[in-house]
């Protein structure tokens, strides 16, 4: 190649984040290399500050600043309501949904084609904790693809055995959609899931 | 946001970047706190490297580790044939492509849409060359889309009087493509810029 040195190399690095092709990584390095220097001391500080600072919390497996994370060290946390999710990234979604009991990360989920087993989750850790305290509903939050289903039947077996009650998420049409413009799975769905209104 | 503080900080550093959305932002931001600290190490260093050791060619504009670049300091080179390009990833790929004549890079192309005009770009250093010598060609490599037409449009009407011959870079059928799948408008350019064989 006839690039820099420097350059070539930065290429490399950022293409092995995920998502991010031989054209991506050119494109940022070029910018990081042309834009005002403090944008590229801002993004090393942030990298360097969120890597010190983050640690994965020991009780729930949340990457948190602090372990206990700041879920579970809250006391006016419903701990009969534990949800379980597969990704840090969930738990932040349903904190702003307003969730007030408690999380297990599992860290993945099961998938044959990557060869992630439930031996690879968290899973053990959770048996842990529901050997020191069974929350009165375990609701299984992970995704509702073929693999976060997958897995929740997994779950769904290895935990009956606790006396919780098991849940899963509700699948069904997302609030602000048009039923003209989502796909006939969903549709399926939000016909199966239907409730009584009196 | 429900998110850690320092987290939060590496998502937003990451959005900056050009083609960064917030998902791509946050999927980027994760994975560097959960993979290897070498991972995180490495790009950090990469980018401080770059920026350390990569200038500016205060001759061609192009970006190189010295200054002059590689390209003007080099003797061999036909200083009589200048390509005229938008971008210093332009002059890579042109090295690569095997020439050998020399560059100026104008950092740029004239947007009306972007409000960037012909004194935006390293037009007046390009002047200040070409008093000092002429080529005897000067080939205008901007892009062929519509920016980069109106670019060399205008940049042959500041150009004619110094006495070089200026030319446009070959529209037409790209190598290796198959004639039934381009676009109509790149049929129309491999018929208007045909060539006798004999």
């Amino acid at each position: 190649m006839s690039r820099p040195k420097s350059v070539e190399r930065l290429i490399e690095n950022f293409a092995r984040l995920p998502g991010v092709g031989p054209k991506t990584s050119e494109r940022l390095t070029y910018f990081l290399l042309r834009s005002d220097p403090n944008v590229a001391r801002s993004l090393v500080e942030a990298i360097e500050t969120a890597r010190a600072s983050t640690r994965v919390c020991s009780q729930c497996f949340n990457l948190d600043e602090s372990d206990p994370c700041t879920v579970c060290s809250d006391a006016s946390r419903d701990r009969g309501l534990m949800l379980v999710v597969e990704d840090p990234r969930d738990v932040s979604a349903f904190e702003e949904s307003g969730f007030r009991g408690i999380y297990h990360v599992l860290q993945g989920r099961v998938s044959s084609l990557e060869g992630i087993g439930l031996g690879d989750l968290t899973l053990s850790a959770l048996h842990r904790r529901l050997a020191a305290e069974v929350p009165r509903e375990i609701v299984l939050a992970t995704n509702p693809d073929l693999e976060g289903e997958g897995t929740a039947q997994l779950l769904l077996e290895q935990l009956a055995s606790y006396g919780a009650s098991i849940t899963r998420i509700a699948r069904g049409i997302p609030a602000g959609a048009t039923i003209t413009q989502v796909s006939k799975s969903i549709l399926a769905d939000a016909i199966d899931g239907r409730r009584p209104l009196a």
